[in-house]
C-alpha cells in the first residue's frame, strides 16, 4: 500500500494513495507504518487535486550513503569504499512532493540526486543484516540535494547537503517493495539524466542498516538514503526535477 | 540562572540548580529558556543528591564547528580555515551528567573534545552576527566525543562522531552569561588535559550563528558545539572525564 500524508484546509493527515484517489485513514503515522491492513481505519476520499502532499515522514535523523552504486563511483573515479561512508542531512531541509528548493545564494552548483530511501518502522540498535526487514515500514524517493562547489570546497559535506529544502521526499511511503530490482531514474525538465537499477548498489539494505545500527539507534520514522546512480548533475532556477523509481511514483519540485 | 533538567521517581522535571539545591519550575523547557525571571514559578526543593541530572535539552539538531581555536588548528597541523568547518551529531549520541559514554568496539581511539555548547531559543533564519544574543537561551558544556580512528579512516566524521552516548552535554543551561572570555578545560582521572580560553576562538559565536542559520533554520533548542582547544586524547574504559566550563559547572562522565 502506498501511504502518504496530505493536507485540506489547515489539518494534515494520513491516507492511502490510488490513482488520484487518496482515502483518509484514522491511525497515527507510525500505527500505519506498522500496519498491514488499514481497511478498518478507512474514512473520507479525497481527489488528488483537491489536496496538498506533505513528506511522508519527519525524520528525527536522515543518514545518507555516500557511492553506493557501482557505475556512480566509476563516473566519480572513487574507488568503491570497502565500508558504507555515510554522512547526515538535517530534518529542517525536508520537503515534499511539489514544493519548492530554493537555490541558495551561497552557491553557483546545485546538483540533484535520485535515491531509494528507506523509512525505519521500528527502534534499531545492533539489528543483523538477515532481519532488515522487521525494521522497515516502507520506501520512498529523496532527492539528495547537494551544493556541488561547496561540497568541493569543504572538508566536510555538510554545509553542501545541509540547506533548507535540500531533502525533498515522497510522493508515499510504499509499504509492499522488493528493494532490490527497481528501476531508478531522474529527468530534469522532462529529459533523462539518471538511469539505473537498486540492483547495482554496492551495500545492500540489509547491510546498510547493520552498519548503521551498528553506530546510532534509529528511531520510528528516521530515514536511510542508500545512495545515487550515475548522472549526477546540475539545476537551475526555473528548472523542474521529477525523480522516479518503479513502484513508488514521481517525486517532482521545481528550482526557484 | 542555572536552568537543569531532572528526575525524581519516574518524571522528567525542570528546575533551577544553586550550588546542591534545584528548584523545580513549573513551566516548559522552551518558556524557561526565554525568562529572565523564574522566581515566581518556583515549586518543590530537592537536594542534589535526592534527583537524577538529565540532558539540559534534547536538540532535533546538533551542529558542531571543527578547528575554531587557533592552537588546536596548530596542534593539528590544520591551516585556519577562512570559512567555519561545520558537521552534524544526531540527537541519538546525547547523554547528560553522570551517564556513561559507552566504548564502542569498532574503534580503538575514543577521544574526549571538551567545547562550548550554545542553547538555541528562537527559530533562526538568516540571522545577523550582531543580532546573535536574541537566539540564544544560554550555554552548557559538550563533550564531542570521537572516534579517532575512524575519523582518519573514513572521509567523513559522521560515524566517528555519531555513536550512541558520543555527546554529554550539561550539567546546566547558564542564561546569564557572557561567552568570549570563559576559562574551558578537561581533565581525565584528575590529570588536566585541554586548557584554554574561549577568547581563541577563530569564528565568534556570533558569526557562527550567521553562517549556519544561513545554510538551515536553527530550532529552540537545538545545539551550536563551538569547537574544542587543545590537548584533545584518548580514554579508556574505566576513566573519568570531567570538563569544565568557568560560571557553568563541570560534566562528568564514566568510559565504559
Amino acid at each position: 500500500m502506498k501511504l502518504v500524508r496530505f493536507q485540506t484546509e489547515a489539518k494534515e493527515k494520513i491516507g492511502l494513495i490510488n490513482d488520484d484517489i487518496v482515502q483518509e485513514i484514522s491511525l497515527s503515522f507510525l500505527d500505519a507504518l506498522n500496519s498491514d491492513d488499514l481497511s478498518n481505519f478507512a474514512e473520507k476520499s479525497y481527489k488528488l487535486n483537491q489536496i496538498q502532499i506533505k513528506p511522508p515522514t519527519y525524520p528525527s535523523k536522515i543518514i545518507c550513503v555516500g557511492l553506493n552504486y557501482q557505475d556512480h563511483a566509476q563516473e566519480l573515479n572513487m574507488e568503491i569504499p570497502e565500508e558504507p561512508v555515510i554522512f547526515m542531512k538535517p530534518p529542517t531541509s525536508v520537503i515534499g512532493h511539489l514544493d519548492n528548493i530554493i537555490y541558495p545564494s551561497s552557491s553557483i552548483q546545485v546538483d540533484y540526486e535520485v535515491e531509494l530511501a528507506v523509512i525505519i518502522s521500528k527502534k534499531a540498535k545492533n539489528i543483523k543484516k538477515t532481519d532488515f526487514n522487521e525494521f522497515i515500514g516502507g520506501y520512498t524517493i529523496l532527492n539528495d540535494v547537494t551544493a556541488r562547489d561547496l561540497q568541493s570546497k569543504d572538508i566536510q559535506w555538510t554545509r553542501a547537503k545541509s540547506f533548507d529544502t535540500f531533502c525533498p521526499i515522497g510522493p508515499c511511503i510504499e509499504t509492499d517493495l522488493d528493494p532490490n530490482n527497481l528501476k531508478i531514474s531522474l529527468k530534469l525538465n522532462g529529459k533523462l539524466k539518471q538511469k539505473s537499477n537498486t540492483r547495482n548498489m554496492i551495500f545492500s539494505i540489509g547491510k546498510l542498516l547493520e552498519f548503521i545500527s551498528n553506530i546510532m539507534t534509529l528511531n520510528p520514522g528516521d530515514i536511510i538514503a542508500t545512495g545515487t546512480p550515475p548522472g549526477v548533475g546540475p539545476m537551475n532556477r526555473g528548472d523542474v526535477v521529477q525523480a522516479n523509481i518503479e513502484d513508488i511514483g514521481v517525486l517532482e519540485n521545481n528550482i526557484k
